[in-house]
């Protein structure tokens, strides 16, 4: 399994904290005879709809010398994992977890704009400080 | 600009002995502040359409220790570029260059296969030996 972010445990709390339960710590994928690990996976009831969210939760803490690098690879291994949850828990939506801080520097910029636009990436913004999230994007039901 | 790909000059060869013109190398991107580039770019007249065919490469050398993690890396500069491109130089078609031996063990298996058939990715396949084309994915008109 992978190292793990640094900032997993900070993501997990802000889930607990939105009323999440962790069903997984990683989630393990397979196609064919590769293994990989999406960092956490979690779901909610909403007993409005009375049925449960599933998602799946690739943590990114965007650390590297270049923003444009940290995306290539934040991007490339969204998509790959998108394909391959449609493909095995199809019911599953998948998020990338960034900073309040890199979704305003890296998703807020011209580039960050186009690829959410093209709807190339769904992203869960958290604070580091309040181990909280911040928003969720696109908008996703809330639970109450 | 970024270091050149150990192929740079396999696959600019053999676009040329393909009837390409290298027209940018490497090509610049730009979008908001950032600069990008793209390895090749190159253009081709097809006599039959009269018109001219427009490209860019980005060549792929997969030498790292997971293919996995080169496949990330892969996908995301292509999505990347790809979603720029459409933006600044829509008539320009994105191919990533790789080697005929990656295509085989990375393309060939069940997540290769995913991302070709979801329509993630279009290849260039090359042989290092033979500074050739051996392929397109998916196929594109011939010059003849």
């Amino acid at each position: 399994m992978p190292a793990r972010d640094l900032y997993h445990n900070h993501v997990r709390n802000a889930l607990i904290k939105d009323g999440w339960t962790i069903t997984d710590d990683p989630l393990r994928l397979r196609l064919g005879k590769k293994d990989m690990y999406i960092d956490l996976g979690a779901e909610r009831i909403l007993w409005a709809e009375k049925n449960s969210s599933r998602i799946a939760v690739e943590i990114k803490s965007f650390l590297g010398a270049s923003d444009l690098a940290d995306l290539h690879d934040a991007l490339g291994q969204f998509v790959l994992y998108h394909d391959v949850l449609q493909e095995t828990q199809a019911d599953r939506i998948l998020f990338l977890a960034v900073r309040d801080t890199v979704y305003a520097t890296v998703f807020e910029s011209p580039i960050g704009n186009l690829l959410l636009k093209n709807g190339r990436l769904q992203l869960l913004v958290f604070s580091v400080e309040q181990e909280a999230i911040v928003k969720w994007v696109p908008e996703i039901p809330t639970a109450n």
